[in-house]
């Protein structure tokens, strides 16, 4: 059974959220959520503020546009890298090693889960499949590049 | 002066091509290219071969359109791979550590060159370096997630 412990911390600098949910599968899937959530919702921020300093004014209305777009990015790719995380998670459990193969499967395994959850029809869920694991692939084979 | 060798050694499981260029900034440019241009190539084919096994028929004319879309696909993700290995490598460099920092300039820095020489506007140029950015800090995030 797994510990219901809670254990939070914040660094600003180095941006490292740990949240320990008492199981591995689980830690490793909210860390996703977390880390890529944060980096949809800066990404969706930073866009904003590009477009506010060149037009040069802020209005309330930007600013409460901005807030429900961060969200709205930072949960779709938090939930998405959750998926992922999880997956390729479970496929090294699985396979009982650590190679690209495991970011190939869960990358295809996200890709056909998210499609499918979006209601997509089989063409595209499968094309989403094939994308989502090049993508996990491609960002695997980088880290790996210097 | 950098010594002008040149190694190749292809194994085909374990996907590892490496040509020595002689200079560790082009090594990893090349190696970005060959690699991410194999994994766009992949998908590609892997998108063309699930709609003739779909269609059921093999035409001369869907296997000539396959090969120029691996072609195109390979070349241009591989491109944009090299320039962002490069960037990185650069960033490393320049910094002189290794973190989340490197991937989100290198990033950015591809973003810029890549819209730019596509003869993107400003503001495109502006939005896809920062895109480039959040998806290179995605990336980076991901691997340390297990």
């Amino acid at each position: 059974m797994p510990r219901r412990t809670f254990l939070g911390s914040l660094s600003g600098p180095k941006v490292d959220v740990a949240i320990d949910m008492g199981n591995p599968f689980l830690n490793v899937a909210v860390d996703g959520f977390l880390k890529i959530g944060t980096v949809a919702a800066t990404r969706a921020a930073a866009e904003d503020a590009y477009f506010i300093v060149k037009r040069g004014n802020i209005s309330r209305h930007n600013f409460e546009n901005t807030l429900k777009k961060m969200c709205r990015e930072g949960a779709y790719w938090g939930t998405v890298a959750g998926v992922y995380a999880g997956m390729e998670y479970g496929a090294e459990r699985i396979r009982g090693t650590r190679d690209w193969k495991n970011a190939m499967l869960g990358g295809a395994l996200t890709g056909l889960l998210v499609s499918s959850a979006c209601g997509h029809n089989k063409d595209r869920v499968v094309l989403d499949a094939i994308t989502g694991g090049a993508i996990a692939t491609a960002a695997d084979f980088l880290n790996y590049l210097a």
